[in-house]
């Protein structure tokens, strides 16, 4: 029988179906359940199920649905606006049940813009999710073509893996040919929000001049891709005309792609981004399809040089303006941050966002704490994404080993979501997440009692546990053995420690010291009496 | 040519000559020096040269180098006693060098005993390093043969490829057959300081049974090291009887080896831990050889659960009383800490072990910030190790992937080391380190200016570096292309970034919005006279 599978927790009604990942333990305890991001799994030719599709066509056409601004009344299906009315939606449920937590916790985080759920009308096959500081922290990985790699199969394989380990949403950031097919694909076998830049493809369309961009091929190419079913948009429209000589001084000058690309535009044609003079034309888009802003930092820093500096924190200054817009449509919101930052300048970075963006959720790609070692940026990026999450980040956009030297593989994508999956639930242990921590205490029992079979069970990658323990200790009875390889059957610390608290277990009275130097006496003479035979079971 | 060297600086005598190695850059930039740990290189049966006979003859019976405790005069040539004397040692002056620094900085820092400089008299091959939270982070990695895997020649292949990749010293944890000859054979290899936990070594001598230990054995063991010349010593002997019975209701108990030997001593025989009875002979060992203490946590927590702890708290402030005692005997002392922490319970450790230890160095492993990632423990560590870093933690011990799970190998060894000097790097940024961030700027003005090479020759691992650019882009052309493939040749930030610096560079006069806006007036003009070629290049 296999010690990890996938359940399903039933909500309020019968097509609410919440799927975790439980391990049955061996230690009497209760089994354990994992938030589960892997999906049902489908055929890539005919997709997932549409599991909301009944959702949202009950949905479809009542008042509730609908929102006058300025006079005008405007389609509003978004979970923002259903929020805002008191209504809790099966999506609301569904991610209660999933985190642990009331529904009417829920809507009202939602209500409060201190939350998104992402799900275009046009994604049914999304199973809920919700990014919030007051939730668990969630990761995000990228994948997508480029010009010199292109393969659509090959995509939809990594979403497949990423979301298997764990990836709470997927950016596709496709370029080069197939951008559009391989997006279908891709939305087709979603059970995670997906999120694109339509930038990249508007950039395409002008055959990849960004002094040809102008807002009607934008607006064609968002609209063409909600069509598709993307659940949120990162959209650069905080890189402003007067910001770009900020940045032109920094030791690494502009780095996020969609911002230099904006940038071009804007000294160009020496006018205002046309993200920024449309974005009320945006929302009123977004609105209609429940598509998310991720409003994009085009300036963040891609240095430690450059961290924390004027141009970044005036763009900055900007999504805290337009984030408060989406509200006005009920459109949800939240804002992406960086990049590249040393230790000791990560929490001015929340705590900025939080105050001048109403708390809306904050995503940031890392920080990477240094920029020495190309190769690791993983493991860079990790220090700063787990600190920056602990200080209320609601998203963490994973970094591959192979970050500024090339394309992520199958194994490079799985090393980042990795890193990123420790990085998030070590932040959730440190807001004291009320769920985070059972996981710990269970994976410690086990590995305090010798249960090696239920570590591997529970490890975050049982896989490489159980290999990395068969390296030195191959032999099946290891897997019970009372040592493992590092100490050897003899000096095993575990081992002598867990005969001492047969003596001094959780059930010992002794609470003070003096009491303790009293229980001392009278163990020893238990000691004598077995002629301190204790340890002989350390010699077996 | 090979871009990275090694090159020596000459001190104030021939015979010191410190080590760096010198990468070469192509931007026009000074050649930039980085700190190495990797030695001259030895054939292992001949060992290396030994730096330090002269300097440690020279200091040999002078008065200097005794000194008078409650009516004996002592042997102590320790540089904590010459420093306290107002002696500016080789060694002192080797390691300001090294670390760009006075010499009489270096002396102070030591003598108030907030810094080691771990040097037995009988280890002379060792390039001298200092060990305070005023100098750059250290890191330790462990190796050492065990009951089931041994073998001397691999040890020693370890100890070579740890320096290779950055260890600043090394802590040979040998158990099983052969302790003795393993341990020769590294210290006559090793450029860096070598550490040891004598306990291991004496628990054999009495058959690994616990209960047959006593002061002699040990005793005989620390002066067979000694004379070995070993460098610094883990003793436990914080690890009162009265301690024990608060970590047997842990959920993980003792799993500090020593620790729960110690543990198992004192409860079978009831009486107080020997080497805490016996530590003033200890003291008068040390002196002698000019050994360091790193006091033992012997009850370090062993999960996220029982992190911060009264078993914890209550050892560490036995070490506080222990390290001033190791004071009076001008024994320089260090002190180990946890072990598993959640972030947020990080910085307590180390504020209370500086307040507690007078400011003495301390030395800590990890700590893992969660206990889910067996397989990933040299990042769950990594997280927790730079941000006690930035806290004040002088020494880092490393956690390699195998750490839980079996006995790391080779690669398990540089994953490891390379983790920690990360963590080790960014907590040197975040404490500001003077030449600290000198390194991430080159690296990033060569990432900027798309100067590969550089790039790869400044990394922390040159090799991997170039190896993951090459899996995408392997052409030699490559190498100094204007892109990479993350992006491709059309889409690439960075190119079109470094255009806009081109027309508001550093030289730059612009400074405030306004000007900005006029400027861009009159760039506009020029856009113009050249038809807006500025971004042609791009599509090249």
């Amino acid at each position: 029988m296999n010690a990890r599978s996938k359940v399903y927790a039933q909500g309020s009604r019968p097509d609410i179906q919440v799927p975790f990942t439980q391990v049955e333990l061996s230690g009497g305890e209760a089994p354990i359940r994992l938030y589960d991001t892997s999906g049902p799994g489908s055929d890539p030719e005919v997709g997932l199920p549409k599991l909301r599709e009944a959702w949202i066509a009950e949905r479809a056409g009542a008042a509730a649905s609908t929102i006058v601004h300025e006079g005008a009344e405007l389609e509003c299906p978004t979970q923002l606006h259903y929020a805002k009315q008191g209504i809790v939606t099966p999506e609301m449920e569904f991610v209660a049940v999933r985190e642990g937590l009331e529904a009417e916790f829920v809507r009202a985080e939602i209500a409060a813009g201190r939350a998104i759920l992402p799900a275009n009308v046009n994604h049914p096959e999304t199973e809920p999710m919700i990014i919030g500081k007051n939730f668990l922290t969630k990761i995000n990985a990228n994948i997508g073509t480029s010009a010199v790699s292109d393969s659509v199969a090959a995509e939809v394989e990594k979403l497949t893996w990423a979301t298997k380990w764990g990836a709470d949403t997927v950016m596709d950031l496709s370029t080069g040919k197939h951008i559009h097919e391989t997006r279908e694909h891709i939305m087709r076998n979603s059970p995670v929000p997906i999120g694109t830049v339509p930038l990249y493809q508007a950039l395409e369309k002008v055959n990849g001049d960004p002094v040809k961009l102008n807002w009607e091929v934008y607006r064609d190419t968002i609209i063409e891709q909600a069509e598709q079913g993307v659940d949120y948009m990162t959209v650069h429209a905080g890189v402003l005309l007067r910001y770009v000589p900020l940045a032109a001084r920094r030791v690494t000058g502009i780095v996020s792609r969609g911002g230099s690309i904006m940038a071009a535009w804007c000294l160009a044609h020496h006018e205002e981004n046309f993200l920024y003079t449309h974005y009320r034309e945006l929302c009123e888009i977004f609105a209609k399809y429940d598509i998310a802003f991720s409003l994009g930092d085009g300036l963040r820093p891609g240095s430690i040089a450059d961290a924390n500096d004027d141009a970044q924190f005036a763009e900055l200054r900007t999504l805290g303006e337009l984030t408060h817009i989406a509200w006005e449509y009920d459109v949800q919101v939240m804002c992406e941050g960086p990049g590249h930052v040393p230790m000791h300048k990560i929490k001015e970075n929340v705590d900025l966002q939080q105050e001048l963006c109403g708390e809306a959720p904050f995503y940031t790609l890392g920080p990477l704490t240094t920029d020495v070692a190309p190769a690791y940026d993983h493991i860079t990026s990790a220090i700063g994404a787990a600190m920056i999450g602990w200080f209320g980040t609601a998203m963490l956009c994973y970094v591959t080993p192979k970050e500024h030297l090339g394309l992520p593989n199958r194994e490079d994508v799985k090393e980042g979501v990795i890193a990123y999956k420790i990085a998030a639930h070590a932040a959730d242990l440190a807001k004291g997440h009320p769920k985070a921590q059972e996981w710990d205490d269970a994976l410690s029992k086990a590995r305090f009692e010798f249960r090696w079979q239920d570590q591997f069970n529970l490890a975050l990658d049982p896989d490489r546990a159980r290999e990395y323990h068969d390296e030195t200790l191959p032999a099946e009875p290891a897997k019970t053995a009372h040592f493992c390889s590092m100490c050897g059957p003899k000096f095993c610390s575990m081992k002598i420690s867990s005969s001492i608290k047969e003596q001094f277990g959780p059930d010992s009275e002794v609470t003070s010291a003096d009491e303790v130097t009293a229980g001392m006496l009278a163990k020893s003479a238990e000691f004598a009496a077995q002629g301190n035979r204790l340890y002989l079971p350390m010699v077996d």
